[in-house]
């Protein structure tokens, strides 16, 4: 078992280092929540100032207390905590929560101040927590500790909550013991100096108590660490993350297509995506799942069967489900007879199942043992909408125990809307972990992400695979490069290096003249295809640097004129043009931005106007496994295209997989490549003769 | 002003027929809802066995009674409905409510039943809301009637709500109660069997107190009078609509192109788009709308600036805020001048501005000075996360003082976040008319939706237009084919119909033979293309039954050769070819398909595989006008495909415009079109060059 943050979580003692009496401040809170929660061992006020604080003794710093202290909470003004901080080591301390602010936050002063604090706590081997943050807790009854200023008082759970935001933990509490989700262990991290994110993520993973684990993430303090331990966590723990700032990477000024298109926040996207975590978007989406994952089993797919006593609310779920991508359960054969043959015939049998407003008890337990019994069903949403005449208490108890007869075999959430004074009898739910909704849409959305968390743990884990490949003429064609100070690598070289990363580029000849045309003709034969050969034009199609289908030398030769006439400078100046194979297939486009945060992305989508103007790609974070290049080529929107669309021929697919993972090595051996678009690259039905038509690759740059 | 449902809504005396003392009966809570609410005018309980309800006289029928009585309230078994409407009738009643169900709701016996209570309605000229209904009700203090049974009562308020479902009127009116929004009139419409929703909105239009429309809708009675009604109120007074059932629609049995693509309830949506109604998924976004919009002044435009005292929220709310598709409000220089100046050099200036934790209210007060007095800015979403050590209280005013001394001049919604009982002072914020949310998400979308309905007010009306063109033509074509039992018109005819109605329309030439090809090549002119005429091919690329881009007679001949082996019946039997002009330009798909609620929905998009993959379409119903011809195809996402993309030319979208507005009057001209696909139509730059290049029309067949 993991015990690196014991001195943080399982205390046996702790000091409130300015500590008070006076309501309203923080280190009142902190040590009234203590006590209040009963601590299940010593807490020693101090603060020079005062003999005794909230009944007990006060010590006038740390290394007056006769015990041993494990924690030390410190909230003393900004210029003292450092000083605190080297008493507590010591003293011995194991842990610290800093809760006090006015560090990095504030600007280079504050960081310099809090780079301090870090050295002081790496001298004396503690953790640190904070500073900057609201707290930390741990519900276990073996410790008992909320050592908060939170005004609400933590449910006994198996939630692990780390919140990069102080301000919101309060709000996070409160929301929490509302929809009566408990935690295991819960903790503001605040400025992450010492004890970030991953850290938690770590601890929590070995926590027997902890079974879930929410994230409120403002950014990754190391998302390669972050992603490498999350996928160790997600396939035996969920993990479910709001990550504010979606969109507030797109300042950045950007040279390459894949970089223009990365904008987003897609890094953060792949990242969860690559690693089991659910992404939401809001808070209360965090907590609407959370519920569900903790207290419902997982369902074994994604066909869900309603239930409903009132028709618009049953199609208001019934539309959650389906947008979601969710199926309506076909239900078995004998489900509905048993429907048809138990129910009154004014109700619905077909999923939904409207049992009607008269439907009390009787009805619903009727529906249940249906929906539970068939093998159809994967997860069961229960709406119920009290009508005056039903016994609301007796409707519940009808659906617990079913859902008890049957052993929780599916997942089941309640959706009760309505009633002033709340529904009588709904704590018999929540006693039975049923989780209740107020509107459909949350229920549905609960349920999709459990789906989707299922189809994660059953996923195929993947595997990175090692191509034999050149890298020793990658090296020197980067060297000559970098020496020259040139950082744009196009043309000729370009195609260079994906050969010997054994990815297919085309043929291609620079020509100036005409006699030059004559030979390239005949080398790369019929049809060709000609650019304009000038670095200073980037888009070249856009002024008609570009000429395709060319299909005999008469063409050619027209084409070459024409280029000619137009590119060509004064006094004869010509910078010439390439000539090379044209390929007909379907123009795909691979490409890789740097990402500041989390490494080369590797982006795949349809080339051409695809790319352009619909913006079918997708992205994924470095290095690829295997199931990750099939996973990036089937999840674009034009992905028939590749298979055979309207009678054209199937693209060789494999050899696309692995170009991506070729790629992908690539990235991972040269990270001096910044970004690098192949575009197209044009696949065709034939084995491994899809090749790249043009690429460009952009070095990292000295400064 | 509109009298119309003064019968139902505007009583001076109520009889209420079924009234009972029996505690959680309907007939007892009605009328114990009525007495409560102190309706001003007359209660009488009618109850054959009851001398006395509620310390009331009671009647054994409303014959007995020897005032006048308005309005009916009937919740007597349902086989004695109609009589007691009789009875209502004699008695001289304006209007009836009847809550009691079994009707239509249960299938044909009570679909005749109710059917005989709106004949009886019309016999003595009253009007009926229900049956299988909630109730109404009407806070105006002249009237003050709340004949619902719901435990709820409702506030006063300028929000006039239509419900579809029965069961989710308690939820509603509960749910309005705790978010503090108010109604003028509510009504539970039960199964519309005489006064509908379109009766509703017609009278609200005219309500003095009615300022918003909610509506909660399963299906459209008369989606086209619907479209004419709310198009009229929009632009005084808003909509907003939950329609159930997204969903639904697909199952139906389609034949045509754009049919498959209208499968996922476009119809409504284009609907509401078209009549300016604000389309919502879900019963809270509803209410999270109606709040901002019946307290708030729109905004000018979407340019949103955010105040914050914590950052996680702050970037939540900036997330929300342009995910939505809103801009971020760039301040004035002056504003961030006197921010600068103002605020603690440890406050974050730019948009959204943090005040951080510390900040209290004399730091709201300045960021509120600034946004509201700044031109860059149209709406504004203060987020608040009290602190321990921050007056609630003062930071509200502050705020409230602040909106007062710049008079509402822009749109300001709060967004309040944790304190376990609440925040002290809201109260304030709620007198002041100022909504507060507990996640940003909401207040963002309130904005989203305030914005686009300033938008839609603000939009062109525009016309419809109509052509010169040849109607007999097209009856001709069209009376032939309905004559010999056809029912798919393609090839030339197809094309002569839209040459009718003055679309173009490339030419084409059906060809058999070597030498006809000859004559067809000359009389045409290269390039061309070549399609092999069998009706029994549907998807002839498939099968590779087309051939284009032939540019000389070479060409022509090998694919005519080619097509006739393929094709070639047995014994060199040959159906033959369509030869025509090739057009190169952009193709795009004009469809139409007959929707059995909306009639003809038209469709345009991207032709060829954009269609079919990426499904880049978008649908309006007919008739349209200019502007929405315009309109749908700026919203496609190909549209930089049309204005000329990376070199290529601009189409001519005058005429593509005038082409949807031709299409459109041909889908009005003639209903038995059930549903036609252009595609491609094929646009190019020269004015009024483009063409159809295939087209089918299906007509609608006798059963």
């Amino acid at each position: 078992m993991n015990r690196s943050l014991d001195g943080i979580f399982r205390p046996k003692s702790i000091a409130v280092i300015g500590a008070s009496t006076n309501k309203g401040t923080i280190g009142r809170e902190i040590l009234h929540n203590l006590i209040e929660n009963e601590f299940n061992g010593k807490v020693f006020p101090v603060n020079p100032k005062a003999e005794v604080i909230h009944s007990i003794k006060c010590y006038s710093t740390i290394l007056d207390i006769p015990d041993i202290v494990d924690l030390a909470i410190i909230i003393v003004p900004r210029d003292q905590v450092k000083g605190i901080m080297e008493q507590c080591g010591e003293k011995g301390v194991r842990g610290v929560v800093v809760i006090t602010s006015g560090f990095k936050e504030t600007g280079e002063e504050g960081a310099k101040k809090e780079q301090e604090l870090l050295e002081v706590a790496r001298k004396y081997d503690m953790r640190m927590v904070g500073p900057n943050c609201f707290g930390v807790l741990n519900t276990d009854p073996a410790y008992s500790m909320n050592a908060t200023f939170s005004k609400t008082a933590p449910l006994r759970g198996n939630v692990g909550f780390m919140s990069q935001s102080g301000a919101l933990g309060e709000a996070i509490l409160d929301y929490a013991n509302k929809l009566n989700l408990g935690f295991s262990m819960f903790a503001s991290v605040g400025n992450k100096a010492d004890i970030s994110g991953n850290d938690l993520l770590r601890y929590w993973h070995d926590d027997p108590y902890t079974e879930l684990i929410l994230l409120y993430l403002e950014n990754f303090g190391n998302p390669r660490r972050f992603t490498k331990i999350a996928r160790g966590i997600t396939r035996e723990k969920p993990i479910i993350a709001v990550k504010a700032g979606r969109t507030a990477a797109g300042a950045r000024a950007i040279s390459s297509h894949t970089g223009v298109l990365a904008g987003l926040d897609v890094g953060t996207d792949a990242l969860f995506d690559q690693c089991g975590v659910i992404r939401v978007t809001s808070v209360d989406e965090l907590f609407d799942i959370a519920i569900a994952l903790t207290h419902q089993p997982l369902p074994k797919g994604d066909r869900i069967a309603i239930i409903t006593n009132a028709g618009g609310p049953g199609i208001l779920a019934t539309d959650a489900v389906v947008s979601l991508g969710m199926t309506m359960a076909r239900f078995e054969h004998r489900t509905l007879e048993y429907l048809k043959e138990k129910l009154p015939p004014i109700a619905s049998i077909n999923n939904p199942i409207d049992v009607v407003a008269a439907g009390g008890p009787g009805s619903y337990a009727v529906a249940m043992e249906a929906v539970l019994s068939d093998d159809n069903v994967d997860g069961v949403i229960v709406v119920f909408v009290p009508p005056v005449v039903v016994d609301h208490r007796a409707v519940i108890k009808a659906i617990v125990e079913m859902i008890e007869k049957h052993k929780n075999n599916k997942t089941v959430l309640g959706c009760f809307m309505g009633a002033p004074d709340g529904i009588a009898g709904t704590e018999e739910m929540i006693k039975h972990k049923i989780p209740i909704y107020t509107f459909p849409e949350s229920a549905a959305k609960a349920l999709w992400a459990m789906a989707r968390y299922k189809k994660w743990i059953e996923r195929p884990q993947g595997k990175t695979v090692e191509f034999e490949v050149n890298k020793d003429t990658v090296l020197k064609i980067l060297d000559s490069n970098t020496r020259e100070g040139r950082d744009l690598i196009i043309g000729k070289e370009a195609m260079e290096i994906l050969r010997a990363y054994g990815v297919g580029a085309a043929q291609l000849i620079k020509v100036r003249t005409l006699a030059d045309l004559k030979k390239a003709a005949s080398k790369l034969g019929f049809p060709l295809a000609m650019k304009i050969d000038d670095p200073g034009i980037s888009h070249k199609s856009d002024v008609g640097g570009v000429a395709v289908d060319i299909r005999d030398q008469g063409e050619l030769e027209n084409a070459f004129k024409e280029m000619k006439r137009k590119f060509g400078g004064p006094g004869g100046k010509f910078s010439g043009v390439i000539v090379q194979e044209m390929i007909k297939g379907v123009e795909t486009i691979i490409g890789m931005q740097h990402d500041p945060n989390f490494g080369p992305l590797m982006m795949f989508g349809l080339g051409g106007i695809y790319v352009e103007v619909m913006k079918d790609v997708t992205f994924k974070i470095n290095p690829l496994t295997d199931y990750d290049a099939e996973e990036m080529i089937k999840s674009i929107k034009g992905y028939p295209l590749l298979t055979g669309f309207r009678g054209s021929e199937p693209v060789d697919i494999k050899t696309l997989e692995e170009t991506l993972l070729r790629l992908s090595q690539l990235s991972s051996d040269f990270p001096i490549i910044d970004s690098f678009d192949i575009n197209p690259f044009i696949v065709i039905g034939k084995t491994g003769r899809s090749k790249a038509v043009d690429a460009r690759f952009i070095l990292r740059t000295g400064n």
